[in-house]
């Protein structure tokens, strides 16, 4: 192993892993992203994670110089591991999800004999389901994120923009030891941080399936907060990601400014209620499908549908797995086929665009347990004046 | 044209990539990586950018609502695309060095009936000679970059990390217009906004081929500062991302603290030397390989070589193209076959990793003139103290 601390905790995701693999009939998986490297490595390098189907693992490992352990081989380029394997698969995954052709090209050759199969969603079925020490790690990260936000009402100065604000609480998240990064699965999405949205920005189409949009500072990035000044009878989003030791947690929070309009008071309220509705509801075995309807149901009763996930431009899901990257498995949306599991961790994101106010609505992390869902992200989730 | 305002450039471009095309006997490319999407339509969006040999343009796009423009279509799904096109390419180009392998399987149907080439390099080639705009726009970024630096001294307070030092600096350029996201080539890199390095953390391995690593504040991104206080004798170096507008620039300089190490300040003044010299040399028509050499002519007449660009673990290179993405064409190495041409940008970093000290040597952005490189980040190049 290379590294020792989470080494109890990297054997059982291998046992993990290699079961699933047995189960499907593959002999082995190659790793490739950074972001499944950290999840069977404990730790992101420029290389490979060879698991076999009895969990047996090599790391075979091209940069940094100096890593110790029995199980790491260093090569200069991935052709050396056909002949440090003493065994050929006969059927290896890939992650084909996240390969680029010209990779696979180049690894399909080193495993010429074998053939390749997909076992993409091999690792997003397990990473769904997090052990005792990721969800630890996970409360870490939300306690941090929370305490970051409880800075918010200091760092306020009126006549401030979005972005200024934004600046500020990015710098309260690193302050509070926020690593920075966002790990998205798929490389189109792009964002920094996250948003701070207000006003008519709120309801600006992004080019990304996030619930909310903002047109951003600039073409090339058009997500997010776009230099909007915050006025009062604005709302004002804070919805930025919390990722503190690798794993993340998201939370949103929302303020407002001056006098708060009613039907973004009600919206608000509203999302709230979901939640609560939901912390009882989400419990294992409970299609993920069913908590989006409940949130559908509870926002029709309320007359919100016209602003529900968005107003111009909406997103189909109101909640996703989260973890190493930020949209894991298992997924709310209306036609997701994901059960909830103990030991999912997922963010609930019931949200409101309400024209010329701003978006409003919260979003936190949850466990699913045998009782339901547990928050991890526990910030106070009324809408607060900023002054 | 979806945006007019560089409607002219983008059609210099896709004429540009209309004709390589062409001289390839390729008959259109679909553009799928967010980088080449900027750069084909001048914002980013979910879609494609759909271009033939005549260097016509189609941009199928899913997301967001509400562009418009007379080469427009909206589309849900990529199989879509087989119906609006009037005629089937022979052979197209995908961009085979990004794309996944997943979703290469799905566009490969859509495309049935076309053979499919890897229209990577084109792109590279062609985005390695910088428009008139583009420069442009490289100029203003390395303008705000600069002045950003100019507050570092500022910032600097006695006791400091180098994360919270990094941490002002990033506020910094933030408020300067810095949109956050460094855009890498391949998605295994990953950094966030850049390095700021001191003492033996200068000297940790990392797992990314970057002239200087750092041991990062965790394994999950173990790169760049890692919470070193900043102490009498350390070298400080500043190597943050200046991307403003989409276009980035490259700019790394070195403070110290107290009493500046003599090898620490020679091998300084030879990175200012060898930039010195490489902007003379650095003429159209002269191999990127030659530039590598000079530095690494000069660095062992200084009897530095064990410290040139790293020391436990060293990078293969003094410098590498610069545009939308941070590690473009050329590269400027040993073996690289890159030859200068007018209107390349590169970004020139002959850097010294000094045991215990710290890093040193400059990294500026330059233009690629008739008369040699203009450097177009202007922070002054020596090394300066902080107190």
């Amino acid at each position: 192993m290379i590294q020792s601390y989470v080494e109890n905790d990297i054997n059982i995701r291998l046992e993990r892993i290699g079961a699933a693999l047995a189960s499907n009939g593959y002999d082995a998986i190659l790793i490739t992203s950074n972001a499944n490297l950290y999840y069977t490595a404990g730790r992101v390098f420029s290389g490979y994670t060879y698991i076999c189907a009895d969990g047996s693992v090599t790391y075979f490992v091209k940069r940094p110089v100096g890593l110790a352990g029995d199980n790491v081989q260093y090569i200069r380029k991935p052709e050396q591991i056909a002949d440090l394997l003493t065994q050929k698969p006969g059927k290896i995954a890939f992650e084909l999800d996240s390969l680029t052709v010209n990779d696979f090209a180049r690894l399909s050759k080193v495993f010429g004999e074998s053939e390749i199969v997909d076992g993409s969603s091999i690792l997003r079925k397990l990473r769904s389901v997090k052990t005792a020490y990721e969800i630890g790690k996970m409360k870490e990260s939300g306690v941090k994120h929370d305490e970051a936000y409880r800075h918010i009402h200091r760092i306020y100065r009126d006549g401030m923009t979005d972005i200024e604000l934004q600046i500020e609480v990015e710098r309260l998240l690193r302050m509070e030891g926020s690593l920075g990064i966002f790990r998205i699965h798929g490389e189109s999405m792009e964002i920094f941080m996250g948003n701070v949205l207000c006003g008519d920005n709120a309801d600006s189409p992004s080019p990304y399936d996030f619930a909310m949009g903002g047109a951003g500072l600039d073409a090339s990035l058009p997500v997010g907060g776009n230099g909007t000044p915050i006025k009062p009878g604005m709302t004002v989003m804070v919805d930025m990601c919390g990722n503190f030791n690798g794993y993340m947690t998201d939370m949103t929070r929302v303020f407002y400014v001056g006098k708060l309009d009613e039907m973004a008071k009600k919206a608000h309220e509203t999302s709230i209620a979901i939640h609560h509705r939901l912390v009882k509801e989400g419990k294992p075995g409970v299609p993920a499908s069913r908590l989006y309807d409940i949130a559908m149901e509870m926002t029709i009763e309320a007359g919100l549908e016209d602003f529900f996930m968005g107003h111009k431009q909406k997103a189909g899901y109101i909640g996703h797995g989260v973890g190493i990257e930020v949209n894991e498995a298992p997924v709310l949306a209306p036609r997701s086929r994901d059960i909830l599991e103990s030991g999912n961790v997922i963010a609930l994101e019931p949200k409101y665009v309400i024209p010329h106010v701003g978006a409003v609505g919260i979003e936190s992390t949850y466990v699913v347990t045998d009782n339901g869902l547990e928050c991890i992200t526990n910030y106070p989730e009324e809408i607060a004046e900023l002054y």
